[in-house]
């Protein structure tokens, strides 16, 4: 799964882009809940592509589990392992490794968790991040709890163990209202499907319905798509909803709190034909390219996205500026980042196996490029140095979101600070660092104006969580703090 | 590698694409031809992705050969099996199977061949169909030799053994003057790389270098590009090259024959980002484009495209007809056609499963969708059920290629002629069929001017083979003769 | 690992074995401990062949963990799982899964235990059963202990988790008074090896000495021979031993009881080249058929063990009876048991996958069939046809052990008492349902002789656990006797 | 398959043993061929256990082929595979790799070969080893084939290829008429089952009957007992039999020869179970036993076999000799050869992970040690060390085949005679360097007694091949000598 040495080019990989650690699915009321889950989770693969489980619930057979690396795909396909899972009611997760971890991910930190309580067994898959998770493992272990993973998580199951509740919807609440952070969280009993957002909603959730008897929980709307599910709703910050049967019962467990979603879901996590706050990923982002066109117009040839994710944003830049969109950079399809590398040493070779320059076409043009983001902008200069060998005779860089100056600590896997290009370097240092005739950002008022905020952002109540560009977190990173992070200075 | 019964999406796989059954790539002159060849394939493996080998030769080693199913990526990348392939010369070759062929391929289908010799071994690599292979089989069983394959190919190496030439080189000469049909052939022996066209040059051929001491030759030029090489010439139609050392020797062992080089390359087989005849593919689909919204224009509100084969002629439709060009269909990056189908049977699973609708983008749009051809038309169908279902009030289809009525018999595998929608039904016919508001097809003349002939086709002298679209074949095809095929009556 | 249906001979498989449940070996102060623990579970196979556990600690990498499902030769031999072992010190086990379990055992089942407690890891490894586990469990899983198997031994690990003691070797002790049954248990924290054996002492331990500076603890001596340590001395009933450095620190912390060693382990379970109270097992098995001789005496041609189990008997029944020992039964020794059947059906094909026998030996003659013990049954019967079939003359029967009449609830999978023939037939019964001219089983006295009891058994205080031949039980089996098993009454 | 350096032991792998280099099976007349030939073959394992391949024949499917490396039990029991061969008549083939060959036997060099003619196709399996193979080879590649292979059983199909005849069974005969050595083929076409012995009959072949309608032919009879057919006789030196359904038809193509059946398969190669002339292969070695009793007589405690091949011999010589037959050295039966080395040293490492000495049985005695013969010495040097360290007070070995001192040309794979100890040493010398108290091997003549030739060896007409031990070559060994191979000198 890894890239071996002499192929270095990843962006993923090499931490530069952010990575959404989590997917979760469920789903009930359906013959066989597996199916649907490993369909959904293949939907949301994009979210964590090293690891998944699923978990289903028959009266018969029990609970059964199975979780592996690798994507959906070539796991949950195979008749011997969905065999095994039977059941009208499953839950799924998909993970990345978290990069900061020692070592790599154990089978045993793949979710969904599961615990038989003297009430019966209850299973729950997580996305987002617990921010005292340290502090609650360390107590629960001197109580006497077992822990098998380095996952926070795993805190929530045990939270549930100990609590004297009779009922594990009570016990999930119990659980919940120990642990910060944010956490979107699907969780199953022998009965009963459970949905919950932490009261900022920082980590997506929507709840669908298939035909007349199922109802389905995911992080995002394009897996009710891939099971012909109808969109019913977003579960809202702070909302816990307990289905059961045809009954969907909705409750707030916690203090109120103000939403505060994540900007970067809109900027890249989501999945284009994912729709959130009522409009297509795939729009906003193509607003993001016609504000970014008004922000930073630039005199050029071409308009090429950095294949996939700069596609609806160099369109929306075309369309506002007139300058023609065209293919420049082509994606091969089939990837591959592990190949040998010839001794006959190959420029570049690690971006080369996944992209290549349509060098007929980039020849002697002025060039604009829109990526995603830059992170540590190791990408960018490798691509700028392919546009160039190409012979383009400018390269412009644009760029969809704000420069990711702080590390999240809300589910998302960031390099540490002193990694992050835009924490060290002004705009015009990242310019000549990356090599390019001009590197502009879009602006934080432009990208809320993007995502339907009209007036942009109101500094005094933000309507989003934008801590990775703005420094600011709407949750106190506890254990963090503990660990010597220094926030940013009050202004 | 094949969808299960209850999956059956795959215009591939179904059959409603053409495929390509092959590519080649050589390399001489490197330290480590093997690591060279496996990225080479890996960038033509969008023409064969059955399966795939590489056999070198190295003074001490001798020949040797490793031939795998799957793609590349998965099999020439492992530094066990790259081990057992040292030298400075290989050669390699990426396959579909055949889908007239009974029973799966056998890994003794897989090329190159190899064949010992009395003066030394030699191996070959084809690109192409032999048009009087089953003649020649027949003949050379009954003279003793045994073939090891189902493969038209293998003919070509059971000739080289009958010859009574005393050179390799010339030995190939021998064999591919008893063939007929199309071929690009990719031939080495322990000291030379050999480069062969056709006289028709119908499938392609370049050549590359690399750095001072190295060549390269390939199907396509973005296999150059992986490798660092730099594009040199095509082959030429009816040329055979030679290559030992730094000395490339152009000979032509064959009567001279009119340049009729397969324009479903310029289509759809060959990568945007190659280079044919001087012009970048993704420039001349987009011209593509910019013909059929001249010949074919619709009012509507989107231009999109059915991802990612239709992708440069929907940008050059939009350009040319004004009409904004949107992202309406997703492709799920991670694929996967074999998931089980829940037995609460989903609509349309398996296009499901690779396609989603950006719903809120649609709904309530007029909408054109560009596709690069229709050959069973089963995959438009599913396509515009799709769009209508996300709620789009109209759906018009226009098709990059004039109507697919003949089946080829040069290397591309095409469903018997009976099951081409266009060989049974008129255009009007196929909208209805198909069941869209309208569905236009590119022109023959439409198609040449976008590939460079201003002046539309001769009809006297086509400049390319488009014997799939027009039945006139411009090498007689004396096995499929024998077996019944009917050709085009004589106008 | 099982046999399909169609090929259903398994002695083992098929319950008419009885099977040893686990195999422990452990090491400290050696430089690459997890290389010594594979060498001595590879001895230990025997006892355990479903899966196999290795956990090591290192000062820099800490405890580490690997657990498989297969022989210790195909797991622990791979130079990729051996690298994720570093450290001085580990421990390892081998199992079966049990007969009675629901589906199949989880590798979650597969020891060691590992468990973080707030002054450190420590892993376990436990040979035995515990009668008390079912009541156990239940307590923890009310106070919040969250199982991750189905296995009785991982109640030791919770209670360790709960107990308050400081240290970790007091910890095992809180736990060890709190369990029933029977166990020999290997641990380990981040420095000490730690061994204890039940107050009955009914499964074995040894400890052995590796060069000057290392030491080993193993279920039986022939792991101590396959890693050149020098066999110390058996660890006694009730006692706990804890190596650190050079260090070995003895103590009781259970009440006395009397020592009630498993009978069975000399005549089955452990290896004939293992020293159990100072003498070979193959001495005390070949003395065994010495006395069988003696007790049950016929006039024959020639005396045959079955393979491989009856063979030091068979040796001494020739020895004392003066009939020439033969080799009437061969053992293919590649086995195999999972092939098709054809549907021409072969007579007793399971059994001919693994013996044969010797026609041209046995025709016409009347032969003695020495084997280890009658579970079900279902063995003997076969073999007999497959004797008979060969042209035998007469088939008498001799049997190691008295007859199989009562489950055993200490670590070995019997079949319940119903299928255990003894508990239903007289020996005369026996013999006719088998269908042989003779058979005879040793008596009790007969065995205890043959195991070094000159005076043979006493009723009052009998030296070994013989309860699977007696329906005596040295230790209530609780959970069983509150699930409604009946003991024998008192005479 | 491979020992890894550092546990060097396998006599088999060390080259000190001889190795049977393949095990041919066919039946025809049966509903499923496939299975009958993999449970054959299964029985047939000890004779080449690298590789084994199956074809069969299905008026339907045609011709079928599966070959793999690895044993049958792991690659012909697996339904998918078994599915792929469909049919009434088969024939199968297991392999060990030639030690002689460059590299590892690659699977194009698996049997049973296939071509096809023009009158159709035929497949053959070939146990022995053609003495001119290279001649042929080099005439045949001159001539325009192309093989497939390193294998020198290929010639037979080329030959075949090239013949006139108009029928298979024809081109059989022709094609053996040209080769010279050893062979025991067995073919088949598409209705016809074929048999062929060469003309001295050096390597076994027998006939049985399955049931009323069907037939095998098999290197072994224990391959008939598996499958429940009845021996009905060994096929004669120089015979062909062609059976067609209930039709068996014998030949002579060849002139007449005198019958020199290898005496090693008397000796070790054949399985003790099986039937040679007449008589069971353990009763001949039993045989040797007493013979060797007789010539080598030695005080002693224990006679003790070197497992498993020795067992037979030393249950002879202690039924001759009266000294007590004990098992001192145990082997494990779940083998394993390629564990990991500790840094610390284990002495003896390799011999230990297969054998265990019986220390507290062997400890202060006087042992003999029975072993089937003596090639390169290594072993028995490592087995005496082990003896000696358990604390044995002396060891005798006794051999039950004559010094070993010459290649094998006829199908046994052999070290080069300088590498064979009794080559260049004399038994005293023997002695000394394997470092025992006595050594002595058998007698020719006794060895001739022990197989059924009362008067012993005839030096004029020898009734078995035994050049191995008397350098006396039945047939010449062309290639061998042309590459100059020295022959005994006349005496």
């Amino acid at each position: 799964m890894r890239a071996i040495p002499g192929t270095p080019f990843d962006p993923v990989e090499d931490g530069d882009k952010l990575k959404e650690e989590c997917g979760v699915f469920g789903v009930t009321g359906v013959s066989d809940a597996a199916n649907f889950v490993a369909l959904g989770l293949h939907a949301l693969q994009h979210r964590g592509q090293e690891a998944g489980g699923i978990v289903t619930y028959d009266p018969e057979q029990g609970f059964n589990s199975a979780r592996r690396f690798g994507y959906v795909r070539d796991n949950f396909t195979r008749a011997d392992v969905m065999a095994t899972l039977p059941g009208a009611l499953g839950i799924g997760h998909v993970r990345y490794s978290t990069a900061g971890s020692k070592g790599a991910t154990a089978i045993r930190d793949v979710q969904p968790f599961f615990g038989e309580f003297s009430m019966g067994g209850a299973a729950i898959a997580h996305n987002g991040n617990l921010t005292n998770a340290a502090a609650l493992r360390k107590e629960l272990i001197e109580r006497g709890s077992i822990f098998q993973s380095s996952s926070d998580s795993e805190c929530i199951i045990h939270l549930m163990a100990r609590s004297i509740q009779k009922n594990i919807a009570e016990r999930i609440k119990d659980a919940l209202r120990r642990v910060e952070g944010a956490f979107s969280v699907v969780a199953m009993t022998r009965t009963k499907l459970i949905g919950v957002r932490d009261p900022h909603g920082v980590r997506p959730l929507v709840l669908g319905r298939i035909g007349d008897s199922g109802w389905a929980l995911s992080s995002e709307t394009c897996a009710l798509d891939i099971i012909g599910a109808e969109f019913v709703r977003e579960i809202e910050p702070g909302e816990m909803v307990v289905i059961e049967g045809n009954k969907v019962e909705s409750t707030r467990p916690f203090n109120q709190a103000a939403s505060r979603f994540c900007i970067f879901e809109q900027v890249y996590f989501s999945r284009p034909d994912s729709i959130l706050q009522g409009r297509s990923v795939y729009e906003t982002r193509r607003q993001i390219g016609v504000e970014l066109a008004k922000e930073a117009p630039v005199e050029a040839d071409l308009v090429c996205p950095v294949p996939d994710s700069g596609t609806p944003a160099a369109i929306g830049y075309s369309q506002q500026s007139g300058i023609p969109y065209a293919m420049g950079i082509i994606r091969n399809q089939y990837m591959g980042r592990t190949f040998i590398e010839p001794t006959d040493a190959i420029r570049n070779m690690g971006v080369r196996l996944k992209l290549n320059v349509n060098r007929a076409l980039i020849r002697g043009k002025r060039v604009i490029l829109v990526d995603d983001s830059v992170v540590r902008g190791t990408t960018s200069r490798k691509i700028k140095d392919m546009i160039l060998d190409a012979g383009a005779a400018e390269v412009h860089f644009r760029i969809a979101s704000p420069p990711t100056a702080w590390p999240c600590f809300y589910g998302v896997d960031t390099p540490e600070r002193s990694k992050l290009l835009a924490a060290t370097m002004t705009e015009d240092e990242m310019r000549d660092w990356i090599g390019v005739d001009s590197l502009k950002f879009i602006s934080l008022d432009g990208l809320y104006r993007a995502a339907g905020e009209a007036a942009g952002r109101d500094p005094k109540s933000p309507k989003f969580c934008d801590a990775c560009f703005s420094g600011e977190y709407p949750i106190a990173p506890s254990d963090k703090l503990a660990e010597g992070f220094e926030m940013k200075a009050a202004e």
